[in-house]
């Protein structure tokens, strides 16, 4: 089997996390940050363990600005609906997911106003369009780091900047690339990020997080029980408490960190530099095929480890189906939760077939994708 | 190292817990319910399956209305947000948790109308109070089945069937008794339920849920990509993608149907007959010895797996202090997230200690146990 849907989550896993997971579950499994005794202050250990490798690998000064989530849509959801208030803007783009497209249509229903930035034919939005959008009430701009559609990475650090400049906080949403692109939240001038924990930073389905810069203080959607300040029946406002009520994934949080350190030890730019180099592999063969035709940008260096294309007017659920149960070869067909991304590059009937590969992929994987795509194309 | 801190998570998991969650993450890592090959499919049946095992366990017709969740306060949030508008009313008790006191006074900073309905020495809420407490405008009645402070069972059956009468929607926390207390959601008037999967049910954390009742119709608090009408930028209205956006725990959920299955094979009759032995040797062993006083009910059948207590005036913490660090004996002291509970019974300033057994606790333990608390009541 060739696992390419690294996109909806990545596959295989670094050998160490699911034994983390596992270990934990079986000898470090008391509630962190909860009880005072011996095992639940060695599953503490683990969060922070993991915080402070999150916080180490963005460029994060503060660990405790970083807040465990379900995944990046529970993220998400915190910083849209904690930020944005009635009459206030939201500057956002056409190639955003629906994790970040319905929370704003709900807030839309409360007077919050939305501007959706359209981006170009291969998904790419320009920086001064966004700065155009700008408005007096304009409270946050919310930007998709990558396109998980057409893989197209956006200006983000451009964007960043612009944001900055006119005191706007930016919010980023790294579902695709975090742990393959660099991002540092200093340098790129990122003021809230959300991210996965089970895609690109390897880590294990039920993570996710997000960051939170110093001075931004966000409104709550969930409150509950924190291990701390348990006398106030108010949410306590100490970090990362404020934001993370009830139990952590503990096991899921000890196989993030184990998928981070597995990032770190062959360093993020040897895995950007694989990914650029599949990518190329895959956009070039794709090309060559008769009738294929590759969406988003043309070149490798433009994309974060997603490719999309279509075969002549073959519905892409249909392609992707023959890849599986002829071919052994798993992709993403259809429209990936970001039904606007596919009214801006003209597949909102169709869909694409979307080809995401991950660290692990090699090129010979890659070799019998494109001779099965080849096949199909010849149908 | 004796381990009696169940109430915060269970410890040890079944044997099979690890390994399912282990395996998932190897052989089974796809996105459920997100691509159509045939690892998502595999992970889609992961989550379908946990799904059903959990209707059969409650008794709830249509597996589609559990909700997966990061944990009971993530339920919770869910339900108490999506249930209540301004200008209605809340009947709840002073024996919550703070992950329904917290919500709930969070909402009435938007005009959300609360009665506590205070609960007598030992914790028992009398459900003639919860109806005289009944207003026009009361649109829930929220009530824990069992205090996570004394571990007293509130009359949960009566008091569902009060709301019921009332037509009002009965929502209870099943934290405190899930996989432990019998539950069927029909027979016992259950509208809404949310439950952890890491204590009673001995899952991982990172697991947790809410079930909700066929006509009961809940705002979202978060929205996103669920993988189902992509082309809408509107939540669908499906169940359960209404409430689940984002990518599932799909691992944590395999180990959390590991854990039903095996509270299964052992039958939920035979654990609560062994957690009433033990929670009566608890009781009836504290009470003997002198200058220890023990909260709650005085007879085990009225306890869900947790004893409170203290040792004289001592600081409850310090006593858990030295039982973790001389005897090697993990309990939880402080106030347990609930303060409320605390004023209830008096134990505000000083805390309790809690001892919470779990189904693979022994007898001999209990021994240790006592023996240690003796020891320290002597100092």
């Amino acid at each position: 089997m060739i696992y390419l849907d690294n996109a909806a989550t990545s596959w295989p896993k670094p050998e160490g996390v699911a034994m983390a997971v596992y270990d934990c579950i079986l000898n470090k499994g008391a509630n962190p940050g909860r009880s005072g005794h011996k095992m639940a202050l060695e599953a503490g250990r683990i969060v922070l363990e993991c915080r402070e490798t999150l916080a180490e690998f963005f460029g994060i000064d503060d660990p405790m600005r970083i807040i465990f989530a379900l995944n990046t849509t529970d993220a998400l959801n915190m910083a849209i609906k904690g930020l944005l208030r009635p009459g206030q803007h939201a500057v956002t783009s056409s190639m955003e997911h629906n994790s970040v497209a319905r929370p704003l249509k709900k807030l839309e229903s409360i007077g919050v106003e939305t501007t959706y930035v359209s981006a170009d034919g291969i998904g790419l939005i320009l920086p001064d369009d966004i700065e155009k959008a700008i408005k007096p009430n304009t409270a946050v701009i919310i930007l998709t780091l990558a396109s998980n559609v057409t893989g197209t990475i956006e200006p983000y650090r451009e964007i960043g900047r612009i944001a900055r400049r006119h005191g706007i906080p930016f919010l980023l949403d790294a579902a695709q690339g975090a742990g393959h692109i660099p991002i540092n939240v200093n340098e790129d001038d990122i003021d809230i990020m959300a991210f996965p924990g089970h895609k690109g930073l390897l880590g294990p389905q039920g993570t996710g997080g997000l960051y939170i810069r110093e001075g931004i203080d966000l409104d709550t959607i969930k409150e509950g029980g924190t291990g701390s300040h348990s006398d106030l029946v108010t949410q306590p406002d100490i970090m990362p408490d404020r934001y993370e009520s009830g139990t952590l994934n503990t096991p899921g949080i000890a196989g993030l960190k184990a998928g981070i350190d597995y990032i770190n030890s062959i360093g993020i730019e040897a895995i950007r530099k694989h990914e650029i180099e599949i990518c190329g592999r895959i956009i070039d063969g794709l090309k060559e095929i008769d009738g294929v035709k590759v969406y988003g940008p043309q070149n490798a260096e433009m994309h974060a480890g997603v490719v999309a294309f279509n075969v002549g007017n073959m519905d892409s659920t249909e392609v992707s189906y023959i890849l599986d149960s002829e071919f052994e070869i798993e992709v993403r067909a259809g429209l990936h939760c970001s039904g606007l991304a596919h009214m801006t590059i003209g597949t909102f009937g169709q869909g694409v077939v979307r080809v995401s590969p991950g660290p692990f992929t090699t090129e010979q994987e890659i070799g019998k994708f494109l001779e099965a795509v080849r096949q199909i194309a010849r149908l």
